[in-house]
């Protein structure tokens, strides 16, 4: 039994950051819309001169209380945690008091998939008496729409593609494992877990150097879903101009993603990349919805 | 509508060899019941120096009638396709006339995995007067039994882990990808789909190098097990003392695999090795019987 979150309420919004650029997006877009933003980069993740120009307050994973202090004084109830983040392994934490009474069920959370660790840690962040938001609910404009996102349109072979792999997203999306596979004549070609997309991309591309990718094999789709059940306040799979570079090394014809529910990362240097490289970006209703 | 296949009957039994030592080893099974085996090397595929001391016919894929020929003038009606074989480039292959007939159909199972790749091919061969035989069904010594195969026993974490894999590799049989995966404490961590097994535990000892798999990970099973309505006749998931080697660099605690629905390449020498490693590997009921 979980406490129930407080209900939501206006003021100032907490970002906690990750790594890359989508922190900063997500804090502009809340910003244009009225609503005091405090940053709080994540030390060893976000970079600092991302952030040298804007009022910040920096924490650390597990450090919990500072961040917590720092919140409530700005009167502020409410956050979102957006960036990158690689997991941590556990002896490398270093914890304060507030975190370490929570450790045994943190413990706990380490030992099911990163779905599980994610939703853990905001259960227990909320007991503290903070809302946690998806970045999506706050800045919608970082979600994918329905339709293509550049120039290059979706042909009939890769409908077919992009349809198996959404069923196969479908299939495995109790399991807690990835959110993407690559699909390219109707044969699902790799499926994404622990090593994470760009990894995967990387892989097809060593496939089809040492040929055990027939060289046949035209077109081909990254398909990008979330999981069925996810929670989808973090975690929401999503790419970025660095995902176009991959399909083009993985000799691939584009990439379809979950409209509504994945993330995009730069937009505007990611369609300037697909456009360049003949790659179709498109938001696809997502199989989790049917 | 396929043709019904021609019913079973005795008489030589040719074995078409790819690569690798499995096709000596069912032929040395084949005759210990004292049936004749006649012996067709795939060139390119298998070694010549393994065939040096037996009597056999070299033969080439798509160069279906000279393979014809010489076994129907030998009074054979069985045959069994064994031993490892990459998918060729549809282009390097050249055909003779027999085969050049099919051409259509056989590019039409090429658009699809490799389960439909295989079955078709043997709808084609048994069109031609032949009965497809699974190695297996002639040589059922070399699938693994139920229980551990070598000396080192499945703990209980493992036991979690191996389920949970088999229930994966049941959800995703339908879709002709692959038959394994590698779980640890709960977490499905690499999926196999074009790579091969080989592939996926070489990623999972580069991802434990670089740190994406957390210090506090250890076990970790490597899981294998047929797809859902494959054809069992080809392409069971096999294991050898290769296997064990990929285990060890990887960081995993053993192998589960399929019993009775498996095949085992050099079973003393993967025993040994798997003892020497402190490595188990055990033969467990499959989830596609459950």
């Amino acid at each position: 039994m979980s406490a129930m979150p407080p209900a939501r309420q206006e003021g100032p919004l907490a970002l906690i950051c990750g790594g890359g650029s989508l922190p900063l997006a997500v804090a502009d877009f809340v910003s244009a819309r009225g609503r005091q933003v405090l940053l709080f980069p994540l030390r060893g993740v976000a970079r600092p001169e991302d952030y040298a120009q804007r009022p910040h307050t920096w924490i650390r994973l597990a450090k919990f209380g500072v961040f917590a202090r720092a919140a409530r004084a700005a009167g502020c109830h409410e956050l979102v945690l957006i960036g990158s983040l690689v997991r941590p392994a556990f002896w490398q934490i270093r914890f304060d008091l507030t975190t370490l009474k929570l450790l045994p069920r943190i413990a706990a959370a380490y030992r099911g998939g990163d779905d599980h660790l994610l939703s853990s840690g905001a259960r227990l962040i909320e007991e503290q008496g903070f809302r946690v938001l998806g970045a999506h609910e706050v800045a919608p404009e970082i979600l994918v729409p329905e339709g293509p996102l550049g120039h290059v349109q979706v042909g009939e072979r890769d409908r077919a593609d992009i349809a198996l792999g959404l069923d196969y997203l479908h299939a495995t999306g109790p399991f807690d494992v990835g959110q993407a596979v690559v699909v390219a004549g109707r044969h699902v070609l790799a499926v994404e877990a622990a090593e994470g997309t760009d990894q995967m991309l990387e892989r097809i591309a060593a496939l089809r150097a040492s040929g055990h990718i027939r060289a046949s094999t035209v077109g081909g789709v990254l398909v990008k879903a979330p999981k069925r059940g996810q929670d989808r306040r973090f975690d929401l799979p999503s790419i970025g101009p660095q995902t176009v570079e991959g399909i083009v090394r993985a000799g691939l014809a584009g990439i379809a993603v979950a409209a509504g529910e994945t993330i995009v990362a730069e937009p505007s240097l990611l369609v300037q990349a697909a456009d360049r490289a003949k790659i179709f970006v498109v938001g696809v209703p997502s199989g989790t919805e049917r």
